[in-house]
């Protein structure tokens, strides 16, 4: 779907048939044309599944090769969601068989891009983003950015991570014990990536979660995300305690084969950190974080996602899974933000970093969470230096605590902030947070609110097409095609509506006016009468304005 | 009233009976209590009005005189507002005399804080703000803050507008010639003071412009302001040509008679700036600024307002009535942001700051509007530099323009970037900004939004008191106190009414969980037992907590 009548999907061509770049086209009243980035994909009938895009290319290079899978029975955790997962498979008449590397083949867009080799995705990326695809390779290459395509997720549509590129947005979705459906899940998938969102994590837990996922990713455009942690704390029956290495492994491998793209990993949480968050206002807020940091405790032995991290590495190595490095000990506080635990967290998660990139495996890193205004550009400054450029992907921050039910408005405001200073990505924070899971309404305030953030920041940035969108929205607005306004809105439906509120006739949609300030005191039809005059006594006013120039030329200093 | 059953409205008292600084007290569950700063006032019955609080201050200082007021009839508009406004009058069975200085005293707050002295109303900011009298005093004598208070609006509770204060909000009420009546723009008044707003300007235009002041000051604890020009252009038809210094002189004079605070005075669009617009993306797009502009144009005169400056710091010093410099040439997208045409104007703002100055004459100095997140900083600077550290109040600014329904949340992002940076108030925008009239929910959400984005700047510029707010918040959260969580919130129905939208039962608000992540997965939770965990081995715990700690500090540069 598209959101507006005046947005149409539009494509751009590759160097080959089987790369068709989407754009939104919008077509203005004026006869111009606008091109809007489009992250919805070609829609799906979620009994089917979105078609394998990039199957091919996997194909193509010939080093990967399709197995039966792991054995799920090797660890019977008793839960309906593998067994209903199984179920759907089959009914989907094809019980798909995985892909994973041949041996010795490391199949990450990382080892290609080293390896000097343009893929379609790195070609595909670089034309959504209009830039060169040499600078797509050599960003990738050096782990500055990340294009997040397990071989197991074809349907999905490459895009890039990363600081020289225009800032995404993340949405988190899943269920929790408590409430939400499987078919809730997936219609909030559609919504979310219909409103713009560059990738969703899934974030389920409870019986489900196989399933939920499956589903997810059979349908999802856009890289799919997910915390493994805790589909291995179900397989536990809940208790941390009895977490281990080998339900965790098992349970990635699973999340590797259905097909997700990046995987938060808290293997920074270290055990002599932990005493660190004792005199914190809000102690450790992220839920990976807190598991590992109990896990650590009961057992008095390091995080076994660090000590094993190699392991994953060489995992996530054949499917092309990329990490995002979990901040278990992010603040939850702006009292506790920039302190000894989170930046003592940020320093493994740096050595972290240069573990995988041996293995040329993907990373981006995550960050905060709750930071006052001030510190907010030391946090990305901080990681960029110590990670080594390795993208950077943060949770607003929220700038103030006191506002629970505007957090969506709190984080977007350390959002933009951090994301102009070089944060690649978004996490989205929606007006439900630290209270209750977002619905449908939700979601989709929370995606529009990042998107204004992410693009705030690309206008900050001087992104090369960036401000160019609000030129073209300006100039609609100050020549009052309202159409125009509302369809290159960011949410032309609420834009249009608000309008309406006051003047729903349809002729007020070309009235030179608003109820805002009413005929008589519209300051953009004035200052066309005042550009009007301008033009009838032009070279009197450019004697003028010549002379007032070269005045002020003389007086700025 | 007061907006939560835990609130309860307190006094402080001051020096003397007549000095009682209203706070609002949080009663929390734990038998704390949180003392919030309150602006709504003592509440007032609008056919009353509220007490004259100030009166008794203002008498004994024996420098004004009540006089019958300018005589109305010299200028006969043939509007319905003034006559309305006298039946008003007559209704409130006295026709009230306004006050003005006797012949050679200026009345204004800087006169006698530059005289040494500290009136009650100083004494009131200084514990409504926690700070010593003195700062209160040396601050508006240096001009670098300001209590806008007329001798004609004795009902108004002093509040003080400077960078070293509480950052202050405004919200911009009025209505239109499409919408709106009085009696619904008194209920947005005291909508907006109930959610916190710190001034409010009527932004009136149409034929009620004065009866609706009137009855919008009678009942505004907070300083009142306008921008005369509007009335003006409706005592000449809206012909902006035939606008003179005498109408408009009358005018301000009709308002600084009915108790206005601070009127925004577009003194700085001059002639020779006007061409510097002209290949702006969106023109001029203050409403003053255009008219001004206009008029500048058809005339080919020097700005009236800049002729007459002199006068009119005579005439505010005989009120009290403070400047809010206009910034009419203020950019009105991305595009025209930091232009020449706005840095001229701030050049004259700086000019005509130093000139009332010397009429003892309290100023601020108006800001944008549309700027690039990375050009906000600036706006600020240039402005605390050339206006002598002159109090600045901002629109916003709004960091993108491709969000209309959304501008309270662009804007906000500029709004605690630009006040974290020393901008003293900050004008809201609402959800309905360039699409309509705010309504009553867009006026609360204006409120919210922006009083969120003043206290993170509190917070980023580390005001003593600030962060208490947010760290009383936090704990809280951390403690599950659910009911102090919502009482202690910006919003607090807004806050519950989320959370009871999934777990509305009488328990769910002691419970240890949320929706959001369900009981097994909350963070905070098992945090909580990490951290008795962590009490339980604390000497294990601290031997570690400390080697950690030594490392630490020795690898940190």
């Amino acid at each position: 779907m598209t959101v507006h009548e005046s947005h149409q999907r539009h494509h751009l061509a590759g160097s080959r048939p089987d790369i068709r770049v989407p754009f939104t086209r919008v077509n203005l009243t004026n006869g111009d044309t606008f091109d809007r980035y489009a992250t919805e994909g070609p829609g799906s009938d979620p009994a089917v599944g979105l078609p394998p895009l990039r199957a091919t290319w996997i194909a193509e290079r010939r080093d990967t090769e399709e197995y039966d899978g792991r054995e799920a029975q090797l660890i019977d955790d008793g839960k309906a969601a593998l067994r209903r997962g199984a179920v759907r498979e089959e009914w989907q008449g094809t019980k798909r068989r995985p892909l994973r590397s041949l041996p010795g083949q490391r199949v990450t867009q990382m080892a290609y891009a080293r390896a000097g080799l343009v893929t379609p995705e790195m070609e595909f990326v670089a034309i959504r983003e209009g830039c060169d695809v040499e600078l797509v390779r050599s960003e990738v290459a050096a782990g500055r950015a990340i294009i997040p395509n397990n071989v197991n997720h074809p349907e999905s549509e490459p895009m890039i991570i990363g600081r020289t590129f225009l800032v995404k947005v993340n949405a988190n979705i899943g269920n929790s014990a408590v409430t939400s459906s499987i078919a809730e899940e997936v219609d909030k998938l559609t919504w979310a990536i219909t409103w713009g969102t560059d990738t969703v994590m899934d974030l389920s837990t409870g019986d489900d979660i196989h399933t939920t996922r499956e589903w997810i990713i059979r349908n999802s455009p856009v890289p799919i995300g997910t915390v493994p942690i805790y589909q291995a704390l179900e397989k536990v029956n809940g208790e941390a305690d009895k977490l281990t290495w080998e339900v965790f492994r098992d349970t990635v491998i699973e999340q590797c084969e259905q097909g997700v793209d990046y995987m938060t990993i808290h293997a920074g949480v270290l055990l002599r950190y932990v005493p660190l968050t004792a005199n914190r206002v809000t102690g450790i807020v992220s839920r990976g974080g807190s598991i590992m940091a109990g896990w650590c405790l009961a057992h008095h032995e390091e995080n076994f996602l660090y000590t094993h991290f190699d392991e994953l590495c060489e995992i996530f190595a054949q499917y092309d899974v990329s990490f995002s490095l979990g901040d278990g000990l992010r603040p939850g506080s702006t009292a506790d933000a920039n302190d000894e635990a989170q930046l003592s967290e940020l320093r493994t998660l740096a050595e972290l970093t240069k573990r995988a990139w041996e293995f040329d495996v993907q990373v981006m890193v995550e960050g905060p969470g709750h930071v006052p205004l001030n510190l907010v550009e030391e946090n990305v400054v901080l990681q960029q230096d110590w990670c080594h450029g390795a993208p950077f992907y943060t949770l607003g921050p929220l700038v103030t605590d006191i506002a629970p039910g505007y957090d969506h408005i709190t984080s977007a405001i350390g959002a933009a902030t951090i994301a102009m200073h070089g944060t690649a990505m978004l996490c989205y924070v929606t007006p439900k947070e630290h209270l209750g899971l977002p619905n449908r309404d939700d979601v989709k305030t929370g995606v529009i609110t990042y998107k204004l953030s992410a693009h705030a920041a690309d206008v900050a940035k001087g992104h090369p097409r960036a401000r160019d969108w609000d030129d073209a929205l300006s100039k609609a607005r100050f020549e009052f095609r309202w159409k125009d306004q509302f369809a290159l809105s960011l949410d032309p439906h609420t834009a249009e509506s608000f309008h309406d509120e006051t003047l729903p006739a349809e002729n007020a949609k070309t009235a030179h006016f608003c109820s805002m300030c009413g005929p008589k005191f519209c300051s953009m039809r004035i200052s066309q009468d005042v550009r009007e005059r301008f033009a009838e006594k032009s070279e009197e006013f450019l004697e003028l304005g010549g002379s007032v120039y070269v005045e002020e030329a003389l007086t700025r200093s």
